[in-house]
C-alpha cells in the first residue's frame, strides 16, 4: 500500500482492549485513544487541557493479542497505524463516516511508567489465518448493520470476523 | 499549545476552497482534501485506488487568502495540521462528531505541476483580527445550529464567523 | 519499501535546487531546507529563533524538474519524504555519516505566498530510465569519492548519476 | 517551541540506554535506535533488509529513568521527539555535525511483545533541577571537548551534564 496516511498520537486508553477472534481464528484488538492538548494561559500562568482527540484503534494478529495482555484503560501508548475513514449505514438507513487508525506500531509510553518488556515467541497465539504485512478486513465491530448479512455483502474477503 | 495530534496528508482538493470572513475581518478558507492509498494487486500486477480520505481542512487569516487564489478543485496538496474533532447537534438533537485538520502549512504538490510562486507582502490582505499563532475558533461552516444564536452559546469567542 | 522513516519537514531552501541528469537521462534534483525553530521568551515577551536543522533533499525524475522550475533559493515549501542515511569515505579515508530526506512529495509554502500552479503533461520531461515508484540510486553529489570508479563499487545500479 | 520537526522512529536498540545525572541532579539517557526498512524483491518473492537508519537519541528526567530502567539492547521501541542538528568541533579543530533526536515519548513496541506496565510516582527519581517541558541542555556525551571546560564555554546553562 503505498500514499496513505500515517500518523502517530499519544493519548490515554479510555477502555480496556477488546479482543475478538475471526473464524479463521485471527485476533484483533479495538480500544480507544485521547489525546489531550494541552495550552498555556498567560493570565493565569497555567497549562490547561485543550479538547481532547477520540480515535478508535484496530490491532490485528500478534498485535492485538500483545495489546489486550499489555494494555488498559488509562494506558498511556505511544500509536502508529494508519488514518483511515469508514462509512457504515445505520439501522435507519443513515449513511455516517467514522475515522479509524490501523495499528502498526504501538507501546506503553514511559513518561510516567516502567515496564517489564516480555518477548513473545513467534508463532504463539492466534495469529491465524492473517500473516504479517497485508491490509486488515473491516471492523468486526460494525453493529448497525446485521451480522448475518455482512459476509455476503462483501464477498471478497476470505473470512470476517464473527460480530 | 502542546501535546497536538500532527499530521500531514497529500491528496486533492474535491472543490474550490471556500472562503469567508469573520465579523472582524478575519479570512477563513474551508475545503476538502481526498488522499487516496494505492495498493499493488499481484494477480494483476497493477497498482489500484484503495479507499479515499476524505479530510476537511481550515485555513485561517493570510494562509486562508492564499488558499483561495492558488488552489481549485482538483489541486494536489501537501498540507500539515492538527487533526482536530468536533462534535456538534443537528438540527433533530443528535449528537454527531467531525474530524477536521487545523492547517498550518499547506502547498501545491510540484509531482506533477510547477508553479510561480509569488510573495504576498505582510500586512496586505485581511488578516484583520487575529495575530498569528493563536487557536482557530469553531467551524464557520456549520449549519445545524442556527448561526444567530451561535455567537451567545460560544460567549467565550470575542469574535464569530459570520455563517 | 516498509518500515522507513517518513517525515515532514518546513522550511526554506539555502541555494537554488541544483539539477542533473543520470546517463539515461533520468532527472535529479538537489537542494537543502532550513526548518528554523521558534522560541517563545517570556522574559522579553517576544519570539526567538532556535538552532535550524538544515538537511539535505534529493528528488527525482519529474519531480526533480518540477522543484527545479519553481523553487530557488529562500523559498518556503512543505517536503515530505523518507529520512535516510549514507555512509561515505574521504578522500583521507574517514567514515561519515550524512542524514538525507529522499522527496516525496514537496510544495512551496502558501503561508507568506501564492502560487499559480501549471499542470506538467505526463510523458514530458526527462524522466528517462526510471518510471514511478521505486527507490533512487545513491547521492549523486558524492564528491569524496572520485566518479569514475564509483560505478563499478556499485555494480548493483543499472545506471549510475555522471558526478 | 513552534516549528519543530517532530518525527517517529520505529527500531530497536543498538546498546543498552547509558544513564547520567547533570550537577543538579537532572536525568539523561542516551541510546541509539536502528530502523531497518524492508524491500519486497520481486524477483526472490521474499523481504530484503534494507539500509538501516541509526538515530541517536535522549531522554530526559523521568523518562530518562524509565527509559533506563525498561529498556536494553535490542528493545523494539516506538519514539517521537524533534530531530535536532547538533554541531561541534573534534580535537583536531574539524567541524562535525549529527542528527539527534530529542525524545517527548518512547514506549517498548507491543508488536513481537508483550509488557507489565508500573506507574511511577510523581516526584520520584532524580528529576531535580528541571522541570516538564523546557528544551534540554546539549548532548553530554560530547567528548571532543574537554568536559572540565565545557562549563565554562557554554556560560548560558544553569547546570552542565557532568562528562
Amino acid at each position: 500500500m503505498a500514499g496513505e496516511t500515517v500518523i502517530t498520537v499519544v493519548g490515554n486508553l479510555t477502555d480496556d482492549p477488546e479482543l475478538r477472534y475471526t473464524p479463521s481464528g485471527a485476533a484483533v484488538a479495538k480500544f480507544r485513544v485521547a489525546s489531550t492538548p494541552r495550552t498555556f494561559d498567560k493570565a493565569s500562568g497555567e497549562w490547561k487541557d485543550g479538547e481532547a482527540l477520540f480515535l478508535s484503534c484496530n490491532a490485528w494478529r500478534q498485535l492485538a493479542e500483545n495489546c489486550a495482555e499489555t494494555l488498559s484503560r488509562g494506558s498511556r501508548v505511544v500509536v502508529q497505524g494508519r488514518l483511515r475513514q469508514r462509512s457504515y449505514e445505520t439501522r435507519e438507513g443513515e449513511k455516517r463516516t467514522v475515522f479509524e487508525l490501523e495499528v502498526d506500531e504501538i507501546g506503553p509510553s514511559l513518561k510516567y511508567a516502567t515496564a517489564k518488556v516480555q518477548k513473545v515467541s513467534r508463532g504463539a497465539g492466534g495469529g491465524g489465518g492473517r500473516s504479517g504485512g497485508g491490509s486488515a478486513p473491516d471492523d468486526p465491530w460494525a453493529t448497525a448493520v446485521p451480522a448475518g448479512s455482512s459476509g455476503q455483502q462483501r464477498g471478497g474477503f476470505d473470512e470476517e470476523p464473527p460480530f
